[in-house]
């Protein structure tokens, strides 16, 4: 009763849904679903690969009568569900669209003067439809396989060229989450480099970024500083870096180049919040002194999309290189000798210092720094100043038009943001701006007014914003009354100190596509170079690349979605809340969990909110000292690299040769830190591919000895509506959404990590120093771990519409099939190959790992394999992952039958060849596995004097068929050359 | 002022343009475009592929000086328009998109019940985007070479096959335009096979059939009766055929088979206009003794679009198949020996026939015709089963409750679509309809309505329906009353007389890709295997093969445009009224005319309506015996065909060896038939792509002699905003707005060929049975060309955007442009390849021909250069038309200088490779010229025993590189073969 009076209370500020009882009906429209007569379109049998029939003849195979048994062997007894999800009827793709479109109605599009970082912009079009909107852009995985990747290497190098050329740094990297969560990765960046612990940040930087910053600090103890840029000092030698905004959050340009220097006089690293519309008119962060630059990529082509996602950029010195976050695409060499891409220095932060790291990046932004460098590449130099031109005179306009009415504008240099002080009062303001739906930034000093401008301004949101100041000149009339060429803050005049005078963008690729029909064929020949979903399976373990349907992609591209600042007042996004209602509910009730927050956006980002949360929770409950986590040596390095940015002490658990966990250490180690112990933190399935039979009695250990349980949800696709961590003792989880909830990769990102908690962990959940989160206390929570205060808000509706699309039955089959999936295979690779890791009665669960290493037989190692599918027109499994040696293979619940007899076909086809080398019949060097993958301009050469045919190379197998054949665009990559030569830039 | 008066009246009525005043100012919204600081996206910098610096370069080429200098010498001084003209201000893309959503929230969307041919249905969101929405299938060009073509040849081949499979036939061609077109053509052919003149058309056919066979009938003289079933008459054995509606017009199944018998016991062909989705359910027209069928596909997966376009199908018995209209796709073989598919049979009617034509049909409707057999593909025969029993049960309970409620049902047997008598009166029935928006079909008696449901209807539709119509029951409780199973019209029982028996949709392709995961590779599969705009230019002559833009495309798939029946009430469409009023003004103001017919949904078809129109005129005029129509020698074989089917009596004017109209010849024919003369059709500039200079004057000696001037527009994209045919003597031409105003061709259509006439033509211009034209009297106009008012409407907003976003100036400099690319090209080539005809300063038009003919020098003809030219990878221009043994080449404004550098170093370098063979360097039999295209499979193969490499083969050109061949999937088709083995469906 209780909860359903909260429920109906927060529903009722239209906001997200606190506590959930799983009573409580589903709210979704009225459908068709009682209709007898009716033939009901099932998405899920779209969504599913295998149909009945099919599904028969593969239980056959296993030697099973039903999926039900399949479950039986799988799935502990101890944690089954046993009873369909509570989630409405399924909606078919009709009514879901449909329903979509009245929610969406429900958000108001108001247009936004608000600017901290995230403005108005155009999506061209031709972006739109041909990236946006395109499959062969959204579904790639991230290119790790770099010769299928050519295509979307080459424009992520283009997205670093563009910030190494705006910024004016030398190296880039190919995004990072958001401008937050960057700064904070600068913060650890420049504490790596100098070894201190004392960072300061200007207090004109965006309030979400200092929270951020501040939120990251804590654990990692190093001490943040918010201060007046003139309070600054660094002559104590202790200040590891500090961080301004260029222009200020206010939108101010001031002259820094003092303070700048006095800073690294003393060995403290400048770290510069830009934008990159204004650097187009204003000193690059480079020529002002920055070390660092970084910022929101968002305002070229990307929509608002109420917080998300959109690509920060960060770019840094040369001294950073091999130390900076997230993924660096750089160019080396292939086998051929010619230059080739590939992301460059992957020996990520978590993967080398594990417990020591301080940062836990995974997920890229890649698709959105795609649009974002192909919006580049449309407009050049001489369209994107141009743009900045637009936005930077109108503000001047704006500025001068409000003076005249004496309002008082407070910034003197300024690039597209003035800070004003308004003759009228701030409620007069705030109610004439929302008759005319606009949107403006209320300084919480109830004194001041932030309007930002961008490149779409008209002369009609001017007059509207005069009329909202009571200025009694419209647009024409100020233009005529001032010169503005001889404005002094004019950027383009020759006298402005912030004048910019160096070149950008000047590579030809910046140059050259700039009509619609050259920039279509130069995104389609690039596109055409990639391997994506709308080519064959991509089976990669732990990854999940299942169907991405369109209907689920359709609203993220509607306005009503797309274009809404993520710092709205509630009342005008009722429609997301109303999702986010529901999505959160649905997710409750397919985990067991009580909360949802949507805050972290990436699943890296959502280990780390979950672990902080558990700290802040024995911090309330006064256990602060008890920071022990314990994590199997089996798990991902972003485990211990965020247990050690949440500010834990992370101790190992041993695995035994069987894949599970050894359960005698962990009740070793339980017992040893039973004092300090905070959580443990366990992957289910594990990442071996299997459902421990232990799960219950590990949860039930870590409580017996006061801890937590973070249960991983990088495998839930493996127990959505067969078990749920709730319910079997675990309390707090991350949601890969873009795994087990549909959203595509993209190319390596965007992706969302929401997590799930028990009760008695909700109030601690992330906050937002500018926006209420329903349900949680600034002063409760551990603070925020993104810029925005839903996260990557605007793909929620794909993983929303899933579930609604899928129900109940849907939702269990796509589980139950992926098992059978990943087990059918499993049966016919297991003569060929070995399998070391099934459950206790044989079965794999969603995924299995298969020995890839023949290299004392054969001479042939995992790699080799991997590359010798790409002949086979297969994207590898995941290599050496986390079994070395070894490939793991999650086919998912969206391949039909004859795609896994295809793969299955290609891996027994490999073990042949392999055997033919173990024979001697095939040289061991000199052999189609070791020079795989094998290029079109190798095959189709009049020089071949390879011991074997061309055909053996290009056309392995039957169905590898010269009309249809997908050819990798270089030889295998050279790793090593590309690390010793760094290039991460076009020139 | 009076036309300002008559303006304003018929934009009141939100109806099309009259007569319109060229002063008028444009009504379009209010830009930003008087604001100076603004950076104003210009459209045209993306239309047209050349930027300033490239035209200077290629100008300095031509030894020109300036645009205007070429336009001076390419454009005959007396024609020349040198203004500007009077279109509104150019729009930005967002402008643009921002005021057609405006326009569209004009148009209402009822729930359409009212039938005739055109019913609602879903096009599921994955063929949405990946067919309709993406530029891959959109934009390629028909399918004429076939080895760059296997992807969509393979689509439209399922087409074939899901349409002979439906109707029970051995032949299907890949589409007609609409039902009532399809009904004329069938008529046509009856008569070609059996030499009769007389056609019965049963009365419940569909009125705007009947309507179209009619008008079409009258030239011909073919006598068309239409009567009732019953009282029809086959025994004078002078009866061609006769057309009935399976199911009627007003739903009803009737028993056909005696009177089908008693037709072909005396020689009459039954042609079955029918509908594919009851023919999931219903006897096949072929089991019902039929000999044609056609229909309308659109139910399956095409938006209703308020008229189209659509694909209309068309089957016969075997005996008919080397007379059927339409394109027909066949499987032959390659060069290899390999089946591979092709357009068969092309000696099309007005190709072989011209002046004796019967037929002009030259566009087909291929994207929907691939859009329909996706949909099949998808769904499969179950799916489509399942699909007809939704609509027919729920018809089933529809009548029951009506006639609970005292409604009488006039069906006994019926599928989807019942005629009532209600109890209540009409205008009450309509009344309530409307509030409910809900559209009836509301006969003219006044006394009855017919109702036609789908498969999208739901138990809230039927209890709409049931409170319209004043029953007290509602869906459920109907449903509970009558035993469903025991009704003795459902289909679905073994007793039913209509039972469909036998099997359908039984290959593979529709059993397969039922997963959208399968279904999308298998999509993009196809389409990696065409050519299309994405990947090069397109040169081809008279073609015209310019960018459709994304904007342009976008409101097309918007429900305001796409979701709206074509017979609703005016007052539910006014933003498509106000659309065609704004796309009228502009037509009229870029042609000189003064009223714009947007009925015809073709080339052909505009050509055919603007014939009539000038002898419905002559008739009025008491000019009846006005029948001579002079064509040239050179003009397009559909000329001949189109003035044959308008009954014109055509004589053949000669052609100098210029290529320019024999003056003299004409002269004295136009003398010699003075009495007679009808008119002249001329193409201008000409078929030779040479602005001739004598225009005015032919136009003063066809006028002089009591003639009208039918000027051919298909080559208006040289004209536009240089001359105006109305301004030179043209009385009325149609208008290609998939060439010049840029609606894709979507591989082999749909097009739109709307046509622009004199005042004095205005009254005769086509009309409709059951929709008011504006401005145009039943009894004055020559009847309807196609079944819809409007054409195909839906994609008339691309060419209206086209326009809005050009401007005046935009327009004109792409027209100069596309006359300076096509001049810069033949200056490039002309030392290598003999140019013929230029005009009298020796410059072509938008495009120009090259003789190709090395026959005697070198064994090779233009087809050899054709097909070489894809090993360049480039889709040959046009060949052998209009002269044999030559290319006409037509590069447009959208191509940037290094595309068409492009293709002249290619090209030159075939013309090096030509030398090679006349200097007996290569051998005139096996040579890469005679030998290509080059495939895969040929140059990746251990056999190579040709004179010449691999590399040369496939890569001829430094440009072609390995990571983005376009490799033919087939070698050369053979042609003769596939015309002798006719196969057009898969087996």
């Amino acid at each position: 009763m209780l909860q359903n009076l909260v429920r109906i209370q927060l529903r009722k500020n239209g906001q997200i849904l606190g506590l959930v009882s799983r009573r409580l009906a589903s709210t979704t429209p009225k459908s068709d679903a009682q209709n007898s007569l009716a033939f009901r379109e099932d998405f899920s049998t779209r969504h599913i690969g295998i149909n009945q029939q099919q599904e028969t003849e593969m239980l056959k195979t296993l030697n099973l009568k039903s999926l039900d048994e399949l479950v039986v062997k799988t799935v502990p007894e101890n944690i089954r569900l046993n009873r369909d999800l509570n989630l409405s009827e399924p909606l078919t793709e009709q009514e879901m669209l449909e329903y979509a479109k009245n929610l969406a109605s429900e958000n108001q599009i108001f247009r936004s003067f608000i600017g901290l970082g995230y403005h108005n912009c155009h999506m061209p079009p031709v972006i739109l439809r041909n990236i946006f909107e395109n499959p062969g852009w959204v579904t790639q995985y991230t290119p790790y396989q770099a010769e299928l990747s050519q295509g979307r290497l080459e424009s992520l190098l283009n997205f670093q060229t563009m910030v190494c050329d705006l910024t004016g740094f030398d190296i880039a990297n190919a995004s990072l989450l958001d401008e937050g969560t960057a700064a904070a990765e600068a913060m650890t960046l420049c504490s790596r480099n100098n070894k201190r612990r004392k960072f300061l940040i200007s207090d004109r930087v965006h309030p979400q970024t200092i929270d951020v910053v501040k939120t990251r600090a804590e654990p990692l103890r190093i001490e943040v500083k918010v201060q007046n840029l003139n309070d600054m000092k660094f002559d104590s030698k202790d200040v590891t870096g500090f961080l301004f905004q260029y222009p200020d959050t206010d939108g101010s340009l001031l002259n820094l180049e003092t303070i700048v220097k006095n800073a690294k006089d003393y060995g403290t690293v400048p770290v510069a919040a830009t934008d990159l519309l204004s650097l187009c008119l204003i000193k690059s962060p480079r020529e002002l002194g920055a070390e660092i630059a970084l910022g929101n990529a968002q305002r070229f082509g990307v929509p608002l999309g109420f917080g998300g996602p959109h690509a920060a950029f960060f770019a840094a010195t040369d001294k950073f290189k091999r130390d900076m976050p997230g993924r660096i695409i750089g160019v080396s060499r292939d086998s051929n000798g010619k230059p080739a891409m590939r992301l460059t220095l992957q020996t990520r932060e978590q993967h080398i210092r594990q417990d020591k790291a301080t940062s836990n990046i995974c997920t890229a932004q890649a698709l959105l720094a795609n649009i974002s460098a192909f919006y580049a590449v449309y407009y050049g130099p001489e369209g994107l100043k141009k743009k900045a031109n637009h936005a930077h005179l109108h503000t001047l306009v704006l500025a001068e038009g409000l003076k005249q009415a004496n309002n008082q504008v407070l910034n003197e240099n300024f690039f597209d943001t003035i800070k004003v002080k308004p003759t009228l009062s701030i409620s007069e303001i705030r109610k004439r701006a929302e008759e005319k739906k606009i949107n403006l930034r209320y300084f919480e000093d109830n004194l001041h007014v932030g309007i930002s401008l961008d490149d779409t301004v008209t002369s009609k949101d001017l007059n509207d914003l005069f009329e909202i100041f009571n200025s009694n000149e419209n647009f024409e009339q100020v233009v005529k009354r001032v010169n503005l060429n001889e404005l002094k803050s004019n950027l383009n005049s020759n006298e402005n100190l912030f004048r910019r005078e160096s070149n950008y963008l000047q590579h030809p690729v910046f140059n050259t596509y700039h009509s619609e029909a050259l920039l279509v064929r130069y995104m389609k020949m690039l596109e055409n170079k990639d391997v994506s979903l709308v080519h064959s399976m991509i089976p990669l373990g732990s990854c999940t690349m299942k169907l991405n349907s369109t209907t689920e992609l359709i609203p993220v591209s509607w306005p009503e979605f797309a274009s809404i600042h993520p710092f709205v007042p509630p009342n005008q996004v009722k429609g997301y809340h109303k999702m986010f209602d529901e999505l959160a509910r649905d997710l409750c009730e397919i985990t067991g969990y009580d909360k949802i927050s949507f805050q972290p956006n990436s699943g890296a980002q959502g280990e780390y909110a979950g672990l902080r949360a558990i700290m802040q929770y024995l911090i309330a409950n006064e256990k602060g000292d008890r920071r022990v986590c314990l994590i199997p040596t089996s798990a991902h390095g972003t485990n211990p690299a965020s247990a050690a940015m949440a500010g834990m002490k992370i101790h190992k658990v041993n695995v035994l040769k069987n894949g599970t966990i050894d359960m005698n250490h962990l009740s070793e180690l339980a017992k040893k830190y039973e004092k300090n112990l905070a959580c443990a933190m366990v992957t289910y399935p594990s990442t071996y591919g299997v459902f421990e039979s232990k799960i219950v009695e590990m949860c039930q250990i870590i409580h017996d000895h006061g801890g937590q349980v973070y249960l991983d949800g990088a495998n839930l696709n493996a127990q959505v509506g067969l078990c749920r961590p709730g319910d079997y003792g675990s309390d707090v989880s991350h949601l890969n959404l873009h795994k087990t909830f549909c959203i595509p990769h993209g190319g390596g990102g965007p992706g969302m990590g929401p997590i799930g908690v028990k009760k008695h962990l909700a109030p601690y959940l992330p906050s937002h120093p500018l926006v209420d989160i329903p349900g949680v206390n600034r002063s409760d929570s551990f603070g925020s771990c993104s810029a925005g205060p839903f996260g990557s808000s605007s793909i929620l509706p794909i993983s929303w519409s899933y579930i609604k699309m899928m129900g109940s039955r849907g939702l269990q089959r796509a589980t139950k099939v992926a098992i059978l999936n990943s087990n059918y295979m499993m049966k016919r690779l297991e003569k060929a190959y070995n399998v070391n890791y099934v459950g206790e009665h044989g079965f794999a669960a969603h995924e299995f790992i298969i020995n890839a290493d023949f290299k004392s037989s054969a001479n042939i190692e995992a790699i080799d394999i991997a590359k010798r599918l790409q002949d086979y027109g297969f994207h590898s499994p995941t290599v050496s992952w986390p079994v070395h040696g070894a490939l793991m293979i999650e086919p998912t619940e969206s391949e039909s039958k004859d795609e896994l007899d295809r793969l299955c076909d290609a891996l027994l086809s490999i073990r042949e060849e392999i055997r033919k080398i173990e024979v001697g019949e095939w040289d061991r060097v000199n052999n189609p596995l070791k020079n795989a993958p094998h290029t079109q301009e190798v095959c189709v050469n009049t020089n071949w004097n390879r011991p074997y045919t061309r055909e053996v190379a290009a056309y392995p197998i039957g169905y590898i068929k010269p009309e249809s054949k997908m050819w990798p665009t270089c030889g295998r990559v050279d790793d090593s050359y590309g690390d010793k030569n760094l290039v991460v830039k076009r020139n």
